[in-house]
């Protein structure tokens, strides 16, 4: 491993921390908070600000970094962004406990919105602040936003790159990596500026305005109240954010590829059809499971359609108790959990183009077996399916579900039920946020052992970053020289 | 597909059906039951007759068979070895409904062991032997058991047997492929008689100890008497039937080996160390968690290896209520169920050989990932992995959990909660037989509706036969002439 190197770059991803966290002190001025509050922050940005002077002292003079370098980095890059992301919570005292605090961050910076709070109006403006903008920096990335700022950066990063981005392929939208990344960016922060002022629009205040906006554009799921949705009570704000949701779930590629005129291809995207017809079946199934106990179809139709959209996107806001629907309708939205949005997107889960690749392999495995003499190819995109990424999502689809098995045992020491332990597994390695059981959208995680909490946070970071940076930054071979 | 070929086929193992109904119709007699439990056995050896002799009626001159046929025929034997298995039943009345006895039958077969009858006791002794004796023709195999008596089939059957036998890979013992079959069904036949005669000794009945024998043999888990073997109370027949669940759990070709002199490599074989591992870290977890709760350790193990032995096997039979235990163990034991024995055995589940070989993919695409120019390769048994296997193995994982995600998706339509749903679908796909929660060890599954029952029983056919058989049944090409 290139030591030095990984050094380095993690030097100036915590300076450019230092710099995110100017924003809540701003906020912090604007409210007139009291001064334990913009000291906390300022500690904080001192800390970073010295690390990063010293980890930036030396030039790596070998810059070459290999695939397992970008893992690592990326890996340990999240860890730090979570760690002394929370310590303006801890030492502000807002949220007294060091780990629950670590638990609140990592789920905002991995676009979870699990919460230890249970009283969230209790947190002053600049930690509700930060709190959410956690969501905005951790949907596109941390990395990529560093690369779209960092621009020298470019020729060592397509590893960085490609570990952050969730999905089975990657590519670059123009030749420069640097680029890529700040066109993605700019679609990212005029959607969310789109959302906000939408959201301007239904009478909401510009703070929960703009912390909702944070919520959906990263598919977070942090709430400003604690009746979360429910307690604005209003069918276009339920809308937007429904549809806003829906929008960050979609691969960003397809954004640019309209931008630049190509919107006939973008919607030639499989993997954007099968999202679409999977939204379409999963609200019909559910409203006809439903339909006999509501009396209002419009009613039905607002909270199903915010249901599935804030489910599949992975989101996590709510508006309706899921938890009292029939078992068939929660069944339903379980496994939207693991299906989650677009490759490319800000969403969790497994990502709807291995579904749909998962899909089409089972498909040509019957055939090949039925008939071992025939050669069955697949097609994806209209091109062939190229075999080693046929083999990788089989393969990441089965890491996916034996760390699943894993973090559910660990989990289940330390649980009521079965319910409680499934359902926070599933909603925090999907990065959705509230579970069922012990978990659901009415309580919090709060009732973790410290062990479970610190778990269940890297449960969180390593669902955001697809496993494998987690995994190959606890190998020990990764640290050998 | 050779339709002609598959017509014949069946044919015959309708027959060899016929025979083996002989043998509850003698013990009918044997306990001088009353007129109508002889005669729907009568009925039903004559129906079968018929249909054979009228399937027989023409040599088909093409002998040859695809792999497409031998999966049909394996499908379409078991299917109709339950319906007409179940036709004693439902004629004597002791099953009233069709159903029902349906759903017993293939549960039988299958090896499961669940059950829709909620007093056991009430059943006659000829429906009892013939309920538990489906568990002993299951075991091995409808088909291996018609190659080792109508070896005339020879040259046409690698397919069917390939189809039948359990586990990701199939080795002939012997180049005729009756041979083979012939000597697994001796080793089969003497270890059940032993098993037979060790629970003799323990003072159970002959009438007991023979369906007992059976129930240990398929790894099914029929019971005879309404508590389970706890009403038994010992502690020796607890070992006997644990250690026999164990032992008919490992590849029979093992046996072979040992049989040939061949005991050293037996021993080697990968996969029954990893069995042998697995039980010894379940029964050490387990024991651990539920000391506390336990007066005395020997019967604290006895409890645990019991039920431990029980549950890898999918066996199913219970001596304490798993369900009353913590959650953590309860977690463990629901990783065996989908574990299952050892490939080549009578246990259900995904088996002990895919799930080692699914560890050593993963750890190699880790490997991959993080140094994407190296080449990793698999060893497994001290051979390279065969890449056709590796691909195999992994693809059988996600068809198995995409399959098992529907089949949950519509029993939650009928059933009260998540766990009853998971662990009903859980039981029968792995052929384990009771559940938790609605349909735990002290209940059945009577309370279903008929189309779930019906479902269930084509999902434990389908658990059985190892998913591709059921599949390329209903696929719509498969009936294109």
């Amino acid at each position: 491993m290139n030591f030095s190197m990984v050094r380095y770059v993690l030097g100036r991803l915590l300076q450019v921390q230092a710099y995110l966290l100017g924003i809540p002190l701003i906020v912090s001025f604007i409210y007139r908070e009291p001064i334990q509050y913009k000291t906390s922050f300022l500690i904080v940005i001192i800390l970073l600000t010295v690390i990063a002077l010293i980890s930036n002292g030396k030039k790596p003079e070998n810059k070459r970094m290999t695939a397992k370098d970008g893992f690592v980095i990326v890996a340990l890059s999240w860890i730090l962004f979570s760690f002394f992301g929370s310590l303006p919570f801890f030492i502000s005292g807002d949220i007294p406990s060091l780990v629950d605090a670590f638990f609140e961050t990592s789920s905002g910076f991995s676009t979870t919105g699990s919460s230890i709070l249970t009283d969230v109006e209790a947190l002053s403006h600049s930690m509700l602040f930060w709190r959410s903008f956690t969501h905005l920096i951790g949907g596109m990335g941390i990395l990529v936003f560093a690369l779209a700022v960092l621009p020298q950066m470019d020729s060592e990063s397509v590893y960085i790159m490609k570990a952050e981005v969730p999905g089975p392929t990657f590519g670059k939208l123009v030749s420069k990596l640097s680029s890529t990344a700040r066109i993605l960016y700019i679609i990212y922060i005029s959607m969310t500026v789109m959302v906000i002022i939408l959201l301007l629009f239904g009478g909401m205040n510009l703070f929960d305005a703009v912390l909702h906006g944070f919520g959906v554009a990263g598919t977070g799921g942090f709430g400003v109240r604690n009746g979360s949705l429910a307690s604005y009570d209003s069918a276009y704000i339920d809308y937007v954010i429904g549809i806003g949701m829906l929008v960050f779930g979609v691969n960003f590629n397809l954004y640019y590829m309209v931008l630049i005129g190509q919107a006939k291809d973008a919607f030639k995207s499989e993997e954007f059809r099968w999202y679409l017809g999977i939204i379409f079946a999963a609200i019909s199934m559910i409203c006809l499971n439903l339909f006999s106990t509501y009396d209002s179809v419009s009613v039905l139709f607002r909270d199903v359609f915010f249901t599935v959209s804030s489910v599949i996107t992975t989101t996590g806001f709510s508006t309706a108790d899921f938890g009292t629907w029939p078992l068939f309708s929660q069944m339903i939205l379980l496994l939207l959990m693991f299906f989650g949005g677009s490759a490319g997107s800000t969403a969790g889960g497994l990502k709807i183009s291995r579904i749909v690749l998962m899909g089409k392999i089972v498909g040509s495995e019957v055939k090949r077996i039925a008939q071992p003499n025939r050669v069955v190819s697949i097609r994806y995109d209209n091109k062939p399916l190229d075999k080693q990424i046929k083999h990788t999502v089989a393969n990441y689809i089965v890491v996916y579900f034996i760390l699943f098995t894993g973090l559910l045992l660990v989990i289940g020491l330390d649980t009521p039920d079965f319910l409680s332990a499934f359902s926070s597994v599933t909603a925090t390695f999907n990065n959705i946020g509230p579970g069922l059981g012990a978990f659901g959208p009415t309580s919090s995680y709060v009732d973790l052992s410290d062990p479970s909490k610190i778990l269940l946070s890297f449960t969180m970071l390593a669902g955001r970053l697809e496993i494998f940076p987690m995994i190959i930054l606890f190998l020990p071979q990764t640290w050998k020289r």
